[in-house]
């Protein structure tokens, strides 16, 4: 009889290259670090190439980490991060999609208004930006994960855990299992299934809440799941 | 000068009698079982007045717990709670906008929809539930909260202590704060302000990911904020 498999179980994913499209912006360069820590190979993209070797360079040089142009990055990584701001998501992921194909796609994009009151979601004519990069990146696996990841601590070099759980959303099991392994990568990191991408929509918003949180108790929350 | 106040500070709620309509639910009945055990009156309501009585009785002569037609908790109980089923919440509330002007309605319902692919979140023509509460009791001061709690755990009496955080959202400090204090008498729990009302839907919605959670990992799953 075949080995009962724990949902917990993760696949090996040592030596799994990454790449960050956008991975000049805070939340990029803050899963770049702590995934090049971690031993990947780590390829930071930019639309221009000189900032995103600006950006790896500032990482330090004892990091396994390098910049190029998002296209560059698309071709050559193993799995591919989308953390470009919101406005120019589409295009940008429709221009990849040839050397996409194939490749897990982790989008951890968070569509967002702010005013007066605070953040706000936005509403996404696909339902998230997650179910949009899947629309527009047809023949690629794409997973929605990272979604409430704090920058600040990702980058302050005093901090060498963040105990969260990052949620894992998509409709292709071996992709989750995949992210959910990459998320485990980073010390205090958990990742959890959390639902189909049509469920992405919430989780993206739910930043709006988390940042409401940081607001009122001066903390950089995350999630825990409980009783998993 | 004035003591500074903590983001965590609650106000005192004890003797504060709550009614619950829609309380003969496994939500509503799980939630009046752990008030009354913490010390509140809680008066359950239902269309039928007799099957409110039964489903007090249900919980035990021990508890201060009393059933009664929702028209009669709205206008008894200090503080509501709204745990009806999505559909017909629009009406119910509507019909007794009278008795709960003034008083503060905390709405715990999830617009969820269910196909062969498990839960998924409804659309809400005013946001959220929590928002169409607010709209429909203009005079009432609406808060949303209670969305993540588990019923089997709230109702299992082998279960003394459930530790998860309950987010809640408002845009009246003293309501949210009240919310909190009231969530914090049942044990493992704490009351984390989550943001206005307008955010409301997603996390109404997450409720749809961490049913797919409790599939995925035979869990009861909650939430915890991290770093607060």
């Amino acid at each position: 009889m075949a080995e009962q498999k724990s949902p917990h179980d993760v696949p090996d994913v040592t030596g799994m290259s990454i790449g960050i499209l956008g991975g000049t912006g805070d939340q990029g360069r803050g899963l770049a670090r702590r995934f090049a820590i971690a031993g990947h190979w780590v390829l930071i993209g930019s639309r221009d190439a000189e900032r995103a070797r600006a950006a790896a360079a500032e990482l330090g040089s004892r990091l396994p980490v390098r910049g190029m142009e998002n296209a560059a990055v698309a071709a050559e990584a193993d799995v591919v991060v989308v953390a470009v701001p919101w406005e120019g998501h589409r295009e940008l992921l429709a221009s990849l999609a040839g050397p996409l194909a194939g490749k897990i796609v982790i989008d951890c994009v968070n569509p967002l208004g702010f005013d007066k009151q605070g953040p706000f979601a936005l509403p996404v004519p696909e339902g998230s930006a997650a179910q949009q990069a899947a629309a527009v990146l047809p023949d690629s696996r794409v997973v929605g994960a990272f979604h409430h990841v704090s920058s600040v601590l990702l980058l302050d070099p005093e901090v060498d855990r963040v105990d969260l759980d990052v949620l894992v959303l998509g409709d292709d099991r071996e992709a989750t299992d995949t992210v959910r392994a990459l998320a485990g990568r980073i010390p205090g990191f958990r990742g959890v299934y959390g639902g189909r991408l049509r469920n992405a929509h919430q989780v993206e918003a739910l930043t709006a809440n988390l940042i409401a949180v940081n607001r009122r108790y001066k903390a950089h929350a995350g999630l825990r799941i409980t009783d998993v």
